[in-house]
């Protein structure tokens, strides 16, 4: 059956089906340390049509179905568990509407964001969310990506205003519209972001876009202790002080990005500020966050105002994960993130990092400290069955920690197949909710299967 | 059977259940002109634990549960429209947790917005949304609304950090957390903000708070003309001033606010405006928001920067809705909303305007126009069913106007059983996954039955 499954993607879509093994094997892979599941086929759309077409196609030989941005990723979400059809986007590449005088733009799911703020140049507006990757924005909306900026400008949930999805049996529908509030009905727009594949597969983003600010201004201030840098930017969010983006980076962390990227920075915990506003308002911005750094020994700011210079200390900090890996050659690397009530971010950073320590791994601490959130990058070898262990113990107990406090076990990665028992502990009865919803939607579950409710592979 | 149940409920909540008539009508009853539908009995439960027990008991008779707050919606939301018992959840009015230092609040679904506000009044800190009546937080969750801050702090749909609902069957569960943002799983805290409690009955609200403004100043600038003011909205937001509050008043709106709030403005369309921020920040906005306005005539600015003259103006603004039926006694309202993206705003304003006046109706423009959002007031003559029909006909076409400009049936007000037809005009084929929804949490169609899918009574 799979066989005439095949034969009908072809004729549906001739010469943009593949079953080459390298490209299975690439379309199964993402960035994370989990072991990849090759799909049976991918296929190359190139509308909303052709997508419902295969939906439509592969609901009816009951195949599984797993949408493909980038395959940037973290945990696991694009693996072909039960096998399947790839449905890869990238051929979803155009920008189809920009509207300067409403702020916002629609974009098919293959763009990156890089591709949508190029295009954008011109026009003086910005899309500020940045994952590390250069990842497609239906893969951002799908897994509800946040980044650097997300302390002022929020992440993937603000700033998606509605969607085009296909649904499990071909069906395509509308979510949200352009207005910038409804009171219309459920927020079926919200729902979809961040579900990971599992409800839909989302094909156009209309998305709210952002004025460059007159001035920015960027800065790197290293700090005597950990706790100094965190106290800091703890303070800077109580402060409501409108930062645009407020990064940690621990010292190995630090050792590592000046080594990967080429650079001179003291290899202290350090905290990366980017300042967006008028000139008097990021004048007086910059005042109130040195005074407050200057309580923690944070004293030596080190500015970045030209735009070249600020590229590269943010190319740097989105580099921090490969840097991280060429720590130790050969190396595997598993990063993992977690976020918690501002108050409770010292506590739990220091009782993780005092737990890595105690346990002899390499897990250099950074994150995006404003959101609360932090994320550890495990640089590892996988066949070392005692490092391992102590790797999934650490991982564990940074979860429990911050749900513990509050906080999620996972503030931006997301739950793929490598968090589906942390999405358990941390929410409880409400995954059967979720559950519930699911069934509703996916009732064959072809939707990317095995991701958020398991079982874990 | 029905008997039963009301003697179990007795059970359950001695003293706290009424199935008087006057108690029964008051439920049933909002602010808006649609037909109040009383429900067989009213329970006054206390705790998440005791509506859980009203819940399942319920859902054991298959009897209808009504979500009460305050009675303050505008599209029959409340109504009984298939009998049942009504959930009055003013009991449940405990604030249960205030966190400064993480800038949030749970609170019980009973607690109005102005009690929070006082509760917290030796904090620093405020909840900013703001629907005109002093509705309770959970309704408010429930209702996905919104006021005159929104342009600034968001709508109840980026404030609500988490819940707890009591679902169809008696379970409780928890969304959401404290955590800034989170990658885990569907986004079930706004899939039940907005959803009217059809799915579930919101008992406890986690909300985000801010602190309270160093510098606050608020002014009042009427305009020769209308589409001068609302040039004006569109330019400050175009130009991503950030205005804490910019409502629109038309000439009629002004006649009546002076009248009803014994104040003497210029009875011309008005912009009401707040600035929150630095004392230069302030500044600095004013500044721009002046040069713009003097643009399209408006240089009589009218400042009240005295927290009694502002409270007074704001007062004012909110009672927009008492003021408008002042002017034609005996009369019944009907507040309508639409919200259309920021370029078509004047466009559309202008086009109802010009409906209302060539259908010779009493039906003040008015609203939050920095988020595209504005309302009619229909001052009606409910028996006069000529004067019904055109009041019909002016509503359904601002509607078709707003959708087919890209906008929403309702930026705040909601669905109800008011705008059941107008739902599926905007939303189409994506009706049926929200009805999808529906039936995986409420199979049984007990919570709020007849709101957002019908049949329309």
């Amino acid at each position: 059956m799979f066989e005439s499954c095949i034969e009908d993607l072809h004729r549906l879509l001739p010469g943009r089906v593949s079953t080459a093994m390298a490209v299975r094997m690439h379309h199964g892979t993402d960035v994370s340390f989990h072991k990849p599941f090759p799909p049976d086929a991918v296929v190359f759309p190139h509308t909303t049509e052709e997508v419902a077409g295969v939906a439509a196609l592969c609901a009816g030989y009951q195949v599984p179905m797993i949408p493909f941005g980038t395959g940037t990723s973290c945990e696991g979400h694009i693996a072909a568990l039960q096998g399947g059809v790839c449905i890869d986007l990238s051929g979803l590449c155009g920008i189809l509407r920009v509207s300067p005088e409403d702020l916002d733009v629609t974009v098919q799911a293959g763009v990156t964001r890089k591709q949508l703020n190029e295009h954008l140049r011109d026009t003086g507006l910005f899309f500020p969310i940045d994952p590390g990757a250069d990842a497609s924005l239906g893969g951002m909306a799908s897994t509800r990506a946040s980044g650097t900026n997300a302390v002022r400008y929020g992440t993937m949930r603000e700033n998606v205003l509605g969607l085009t999805v296909v649904l499990a049996d071909g069906r395509i529908i509308r979510t949200g519209g352009r207005a910038r509030k409804s009171a219309a009905g459920y927020d079926l727009t919200r729902l979809f972001v961040g579900s990971e594949g599992t409800l839909g597969i989302v094909t156009e983003v209309t998305l709210r876009l952002y004025g460059i600010p007159e001035t920015i201004s960027a800065a790197v201030c290293p700090f005597p202790t950990l706790s100094g840098a965190v106290d800091t930017a703890i303070a800077v969010i109580q402060s409501q002080i409108p930062v645009a983006r407020m990064e940690l980076l621990d010292a190995v962390q630090m050792r590592a990005t000046n080594l990967y990227s080429k650079l001179d920075h003291t290899e202290q915990p350090t905290l990366f500020f980017e300042f967006h506003g008028t000139e008097a308002g990021v004048a007086e911005q910059v005042a109130q966050v040195r005074a407050i750094a200057a309580e923690a020994g944070g004293t030596d700011f080190r500015w970045a105002s030209k735009p070249e210079e600020r590229s590269r200390l943010w190319q740097a900090r989105h580099d921090a994960w490969w840097a991280a890996l060429a720590l130790r050659p050969g190396a595997k690397g598993w990063p993992t993130d977690v976020c918690v009530p501002i108050s409770r971010l010292a506590e739990c950073i220091e009782e993780t990092s005092r737990d890595i320590a105690e346990n002899r791994l390499i897990a250099p601490v950074l994150g995006h400290v404003g959101d609360g959130n932090f994320h550890l990058c495990f640089v590892l070898d996988p066949d070392d069955t005692d490092e391992m262990r102590r790797v999934r113990a650490v991982n564990g107990r940074m979860i429990s920690r911050a749900i513990a406090m509050g906080g999620t076990c996972t503030g931006e990665h997301g739950i793929g197949y490598g968090k589906i028992d942390e999405l358990r502990e941390e929410h409880g009865g409400a995954v059967e909710v979720m559950a519930a919803v699911k069934q509703a939607l996916d009732p064959k579950g072809l939707m990317n299967p095995g991701k958020l409710f398991g079982p874990t592979p």
